[in-house]
C-alpha cells in the first residue's frame, strides 16, 4: 500500500491544458503543493501540460513503474484506462469520477474493479476528492492545497466534507498528516487505509468519517489491530438522517447500537459530532494517552474553573480533590486568595510565572495523570507570554515523566489569544476556546488510557471446549425445522440448541397425553408449568396456552385438556406437538439476552433487565459476537438499570458471573451459527443470588430466510 | 435603571493618571469608546487627568447630575465615597473594587448598600470588571474595549469571563447591546438587570451567566415578565463543580434539577455549556422564532446534510419529509442526481443562483418554518457570493411571510467561508461551522417559538377554593406536632393535612383499642390495612408493623395484637398512638409526588414513577411550587417512564388528569407552607385507569426545624 499512499510517481489520466477542469485541477495542485515525486501527465493529444512532458496512454510512459494513476477522465472512458493502467502494473487506482455505483451504476464500477485487481492494483473510489499526503507533499486532488501538516490522518466517505476540512486545518491549525476520500468504496475501505496507517510513520491518530461500512467485521479487525488511536464518527445515527445516508451513498447504515458496540471492542472513540471528531482526532495526534483517572485543572478564572469542572463531568473524567502535599506545593505559585484544590485557581493577577510553576509542579507530581491549562485573557495579561510559559514547564517536565502525560489547554480571549494558541498547536500541545471542547479533549485522551491498558489483559474469545458437537447438533435440530419448512422453532427446538450449547434450563418433557404428562410431572417433580407446544402458536400465554404452578396429578390433566381445548379453540387448524411439561424455576431478577444478525456486523449479543426496562427504555447494550465472559462482564454497567443486578434496597447482589457466562455462551451460539439463525431471544433469563446461577425459562430461535428472493430491479434508470 | 444602564454621566472614584492603575484604564477606556456622555475623574489632587477636568470629591462636581459612578479605589475607602456619591444623588454605584464578600468580608458590603440604598442609589457589584454599553458608548470597564456592536446583551456573574468573551466577540462578529458584569450581587441582581433590558431598544436577547441566584423566585418572575428570549449558562453543575462554585463567589448553588425546572417555568431556555451560551444568544438576538415542527435543510453536500440530521434529533428538531410539491419546486434548483427532500441536496457543483432559487422558494412555502442553509467550500463555489445569494434570497421574502421564519446558516470551509460568514453576521443571518452548533441554533429559536406560544395560554396559579381553611386546619395540625417537639408528623397527622387540601386518601381512623379496631374495619368495610402509629417508628413495614388484606373480625384483633407487639419489640419505649386501620385501596401504578424546600427557589415539588424509577434510575423532573393542572401535565412526559402511565403491553391509559390535580395541589399545600414543611412525601400515588381517579396511599411530611442555630463563626479572618 506504500505504493498508494506515499508514491513515487503519479500519473494522471485525463491531464489538461483547460484551467477548470479536474484534471489540469489535479496537475496544478501536484505542481502547487510541490510533489516530490514524478508527475505524470496522461492526455491523448497534447505532448505537453503545465510544463510536464505528457503521454497518449499510461502504457506509452517510459518510466519503469507507475505507482498512482488519478482518474479525471469521463465514467465511461474509465474503464479502458483501467486496462492500460493494469497493463502497466499501477499500483494505486485513484478514480475521481463519478457516476457510478452512487447513482445506481454498478456495473462499470465492478468492472473496474475487476480489471484492477486482476492486475494486483487497488482502486480508490469512485466518487472521490482525491488523495491528499503531506508525507510526499502530494495533493493529487482537486482541493485547493494539502492541509495544515501535523500527525492526524482524516479518512472521509464525503469528499465535500474533505475539500471543506482543508481550509478548516488551517482556521485551527489542526496538523494532518493524509487527508483521504474513500467515496464509493469499491475495492478500498476503511479495513485497507487503516491496516496501511497503523505502520505509518507520519500518522499518529486517525480520524473517520463513516456514513456506513461495507465490511464490518473486516474493520473491527483492522481497528483492532491497530495500536494508533482511531475516532470515528458515524454519520445517519437519527431515524431521519440514516434515511439520508443510504440515499447518499448507497450504503446500509447498520444499528448505531451495533456500530456503538464494534467500536468499543474495535478499541475505536466515537465522536459524536464534526466538532468532536475534530477536537479528539486533533488532541490524540498531538498528546500522548492519559494512563490514569486524576486530570488537574490549572486556571487563572473561577468562572471558567467551575465550567470545566462540569465539563470533566460529562466528558467521563470528573475532577477529584489535589491531594494536601501537591496543595500546598501550588499554593505558592499564586496570591492567597487562589485556591489550590483542583481546579486550581492561581487568580487573574497572575502571570507567566505562575502558569509555568504551577505547570512544572502537576507534571512533577505522582498523583496527577492529565493537565488541562484554563487561561481567560485579561487586561494586565499576554496570552502568548502565557502559551510561552506553558510550553517551557511542559518541555521542562520531560525527563521527570512529564513527557507521559498529557497537557491540553483552552485559551478564552480574543485575536491575541488565537496567536497565543497557534504558538501551542504548533508545538503539539492542543488548545480550544471552551472549557467543553477541553475537557472532552481529555476525556478522549482517557478513554484511549484506557484502551491501551486494555490492550494488555485482552484475551481471544475461546470456543467452550465442545463446540463442535454442540455445533453439529444444533445444526440438525435445524435441519429439520427447514425440512417441514418453518423459520421458527418451537420452544423444545429452541431447548435442544439451548441445552447442546449447556445452557442452564428448567427441565423439560415434551408429553404427547394426558398420562405421559401426568408421569413426566412425577419425574420432573411438582409444582410444574405446562405449555402448548405448536409452530402455529407463537404467543402462548395470550390464548391460554401456558398453566403455572400446577401441583397435583389432578391439576395436570386439567390443565393438559384445557391447554389443548384453548389452542384449538384459538387456532382449529393448529399442529399440536404436544404439550410441554416444564420444572417451576424458582424466581429470580429477569434479564434479556438475545442476538440480531446486524447487516454490517453479523449476529450481535443485545442485553437488558427484562420488561419495562428493554420494552420502554430501550435500556440495552450490544456486542459483536462472539466474546468472553469478561466482555459479557463489561457490558452491564452500560445499562441505567444495572444497579438491579448490584443489589437495591438492601438485597444481595446477583450472579452476574452466572450471568456472563450466558451472555458469552449465547454470542457463540449467534457466532457459530451465524449463516442459521436470524434472532435468538432467552426472555427471561432469571439471574439468582451470587454463587446461585442463573437459568434461562423462555427461549425463541427463528432462522434465516434462505429462499431465493424475487429478482431485484434492474440497476441504473 | 435608565440612569444606570444609559448614563448621561460618568464619575470616575479613584481617576489617575498613573498607566496600568484600574482608575486609568477606566478613564482611558470612556476616552478610546468615544463615550457619549460626560467623563468626570474624581481624585484627591489632581486637577486635570487625561484631559478632563478632575474634582476632589463628587460632592465638588458643578453638574446638576451625576448618573453613575464607577468605584475604582482600594476597599477600604470605598464606603467613604459611596457616603459623597449618595449625596450627590448619584444612581449607579459600579464597584470594581473587590475584597468583599468573595473572600468573607461581608460587613463593609452590607454598609456600603445601605448608605446607597438611603440615597435612592444602587449598586453594582462589588468585585466586578465594570459595565460596557454600546448604545451610549460606554466602556465603563477595564475590558480593553466595547463588545463588537450588535442586540445580545451578556450579564456575567464572573467578570474574568466578560473580559475573556469581549475579544471573542470580535472573533466571531457576535454582536452584543451590552455586557453587564454582577460580581457579588450585593445589590444588583439578575433579576434587577433582566427587568431592565426587557425594556431596553438596543436589546433583542439576554445572555445570562450564573453561578447561584441569590433570589430564584424574583429571577424566576422578572424573567417570565420578560417577552425576549432569554438564555442561561449555569454553572457548578456537576457535583465537584457545585463546590468549586461555592468557593468561587460564596453563593448558594440550588440543585440543578430545580433550576432546570425554574428555567422552565420562567421560559429562560438553558445552555450547557459556554459554546452552546454564546450559539443560542447569538442566534435569537438575530433571528425570529421558529413558530412550528418544520425546518428544512439545504446543503451543496450530502455528508453534512446527514449529519445535520443528526443533530436535529439531537437539539430536539427531527427533521421530516418535505411535501410533495414543495419538493417538486425545489427539484427545479439542482442537477437530476440531486435530493429534493429534507435534506435538500443542491449538490456541489450548484452555485449561488441555486442557493437563491431554493431558499427564496423555501422560504414562501407555508410547510417550512424554519430554513438551515449549509454550504461545505468546494474549489468550484465562491463563499462570498454564495453568502450574498442568502442574503439576496432572505431580504427578498420579506413580505411574502418570509422575515417570520429564521435562517441559520453552516459554512464549513477556510479563510473564504470565514469572511463569508461575517459578511452574513453582519446582516443578523448568524453562520456557524458545523451542523452541530447550526442544527442546536435552530433548536433554540424552536424552543422559543414554543414558548412564545405558551405565554398565550399560560393562566396563572389560582388556589383551590376552600385554601383558607385548608391553610388553618394544616397550621394547627403543625402547631400541635410543634407542641409535641417532634418534626415528623404521624400518618393520621399528615393525613389530616393532605385531606384539608383535599386530595384522595383510602378511609382510615386511628383505633386505640381492639375493639375500636373492629368497629372501625366494620364502618371502613373490609379488606382492611392496619398500621402502627408512633412517632418513634418511622420505617413501620420493616418491624412488622403493618398487615395488609384484613378479612375479618378475628384477622383485625390478630393485627392489633401483633402490630403492638411488633413495635413494642422493635422499641420498648415507643410511644404508641394506636393502631390505624384503612381502607385497602386498589392497585393502581404506582407514583411519587414530593416537595423540598431548595434554598434558591424555595417549595419545589417532584413527580416520578415509584419504586425503581425514582430510586435507581433518578428518573424525576421538578416544578417550583405553587402550579397549576396543565404545567403538572406538562411534567409527565419529561419523565422516561412516562409510557407506563400512556398505556404498555396493551393496557389502558392512566388518570393523568386526576393525576395533574393531585400534584397542582401537592405544588399548594407546598407553597401555602412554606415557611412551616421541609419536605413532603406522597409514595405512592395510585393511579387508576382514566376516568378512575387516583389514591395517596402513604404521606409523610416533615417540619422545618426552626430552633435557632448555634452562633455562626465571625466574618473574616
Amino acid at each position: 500500500m506504500d505504493r498508494i499512499f506515499n508514491p513515487k510517481s503519479i500519473a494522471i489520466i485525463g491531464a489538461s491544458s483547460r484551467a477548470g477542469s479536474i484534471g489540469n485541477m489535479v496537475v496544478q495542485n501536484l505542481i502547487d503543493s510541490k510533489y516530490t515525486g514524478k508527475i505524470i501527465p496522461i492526455n491523448p493529444t497534447a505532448p505537453e501540460i503545465l510544463g510536464f512532458r505528457a503521454f497518449k496512454t499510461v502504457n506509452d510512459v517510459t518510466d519503469d513503474e507507475v505507482d498512482l494513476a488519478v482518474y479525471a477522465v469521463p465514467e465511461k472512458f474509465v474503464v479502458g484506462a483501467a486496462r492500460d493502467c493494469s497493463k502497466k502494473r499501477v499500483a494505486g487506482h485513484v478514480v475521481i469520477t463519478s457516476g457510478f455505483s452512487e447513482v445506481g451504476n454498478h456495473g462499470p464500477e465492478r468492472e473496474l474493479v475487476e480489471v484492477v485487481r486482476a492486475s494486483g492494483g487497488r482502486v480508490l473510489g469512485p466518487n472521490i476528492v482525491g488523495l491528499l499526503v503531506n508525507g510526499c507533499n502530494a495533493n493529487a486532488s482537486f482541493a485547493p492545497y494539502l492541509p495544515y501538516r501535523g500527525s492526524t490522518a482524516l479518512v472521509s466517505q464525503s469528499g465535500a466534507l474533505i475539500i471543506a476540512l482543508d481550509g478548516t486545518t488551517y482556521l485551527r491549525h489542526f496538523g494532518c498528516s493524509s487527508m483521504i476520500s474513500l467515496g464509493n468504496m469499491s475495492d478500498i475501505n476503511f479495513a485497507d487505509v487503516i491496516r496501511y496507517l497503523t505502520h505509518d510513520p507520519t500518522t499518529k491518530c486517525i480520524g473517520l468519517y463513516i456514513e456506513g461500512l461495507h465490511d464490518g467485521r473486516a474493520f473491527i479487525e483492522a481497528a483492532s489491530a491497530c495500536e494508533k488511536p482511531i475516532v470515528a464518527l458515524k454519520s445517519g445515527v437519527s431515524a431521519h438522517g440514516a434515511a439520508a445516508a443510504a440515499s447518499h451513498t448507497g450504503s446500509l447504515a447498520g444499528s448505531i447500537k451495533v456500530y456503538d458496540a464494534a467500536f468499543k471492542q474495535a478499541k475505536v472513540l466515537r465522536a459524536e459530532n464534526l466538532e468532536e471528531l475534530l477536537v479528539m482526532s486533533q488532541t490524540l495526534g498531538m498528546q500522548p494517552p492519559m494512563m490514569g483517572k486524576n486530570v488537574l485543572v490549572i486556571t487563572n478564572g473561577g468562572g471558567i474553573g467551575v465550567l470545566s469542572s462540569d465539563a470533566a463531568e460529562v466528558a467521563g473524567v470528573p475532577l477529584n480533590t489535589a491531594p494536601k502535599d501537591l496543595q500546598d506545593q501550588l499554593y505558592k505559585c499564586m496570591p492567597s486568595f487562589g485556591s489550590p484544590k483542583n481546579p486550581v485557581d492561581i487568580t487573574g493577577g497572575t502571570g507567566a510565572k505562575g502558569y509555568e510553576d504551577s505547570i512544572a509542579i502537576a507534571l512533577r507530581h505522582e498523583w496527577v495523570h492529565g493537565l488541562a491549562v484554563l487561561y481567560c485573557e485579561t487586561g494586565v495579561t499576554n496570552p502568548l507570554e502565557i502559551a510561552q510559559s506553558i510550553e517551557r514547564a511542559v518541555s521542562g517536565a520531560k525527563g521527570f515523566g512529564g513527557e507521559a502525560k498529557p497537557v491540553v489547554c483552552c485559551f478564552v480571549g480574543g485575536q491575541r489569544s488565537v496567536d497565543a494558541a497557534f504558538y501551542l498547536m504548533d508545538k503539539s500541545i492542543p488548545v480550544f476556546t471552551e472549557p467543553k471542547s477541553t475537557m472532552s479533549a481529555i476525556g478522549a485522551l482517557r478513554r484511549h488510557g484506557i484502551n491501551v491498558a486494555l490492550r494488555k489483559v485482552d484475551t481471544p474469545f475461546v470456543p467452550f471446549s465442545d463446540t463442535t458437537a454442540s455445533k453439529q447438533r444444533a445444526i440438525e435440530v435445524i435441519s429439520s425445522v427447514r425440512a417441514a419448512g418453518r423459520l421458527g422453532l418451537t420452544e423444545p427446538e429452541s431447548y435442544e440448541i439451548f441445552t447442546a450449547y449447556h445452557l442452564p434450563m428448567p427441565k423439560e418433557v415434551l408429553a404427547k397425553t394426558e398420562d405421559q404428562a401426568v408421569e413426566f410431572a412425577h419425574k420432573i417433580g411438582f409444582p410444574v408449568v405446562m405449555k402448548i407446544v405448536s409452530p402455529q402458536i407463537l404467543h402462548k400465554s395470550d390464548i391460554g396456552g401456558v398453566k403455572v404452578n400446577i401441583k397435583d396429578d389432578a391439576g395436570v390433566r386439567a390443565a393438559f385438556n384445557t391447554i389443548k381445548q384453548n389452542a384449538l379453540k384459538a387456532k382449529s387448524d393448529a399442529e399440536i406437538h404436544g404439550i410441554l411439561v416444564c420444572e417451576m424455576a424458582s424466581w429470580g431478577k429477569e434479564v434479556i439476552v438475545g442476538s440480531v444478525n446486524d447487516a454490517t456486523f453479523g449476529p450481535a449479543v443485545m442485553f437488558g433487565m427484562g420488561g419495562i426496562f428493554v420494552e420502554v427504555l430501550k435500556d440495552v447494550t450490544f456486542r459483536v459476537a462472539p466474546f468472553t465472559p469478561a466482555v459479557a462482564k463489561a457490558m452491564m454497567p452500560e445499562i441505567r438499570s444495572y444497579p438491579i443486578l448490584t443489589g437495591i434496597r438492601g438485597e444481595k447482589p446477583r450472579d452476574v458471573d452466572a450471568l456472563a457466562q450466558i451472555i458469552s455462551r449465547m454470542s457463540q451460539i449467534a457466532a457459530d451459527l451465524a449463516n442459521e439463525i436470524a434472532e435468538i431471544d432467552a426472555n427471561p433469563v432469571l439471574v439468582y443470588e451470587e454463587g446461585k446461577g442463573c437459568c434461562v425459562v423462555d427461549a425463541r430461535v427463528i432462522l434465516k430466510d434462505k429462499t431465493p428472493k424475487a429478482a431485484a430491479p434492474a440497476h441504473g434508470h
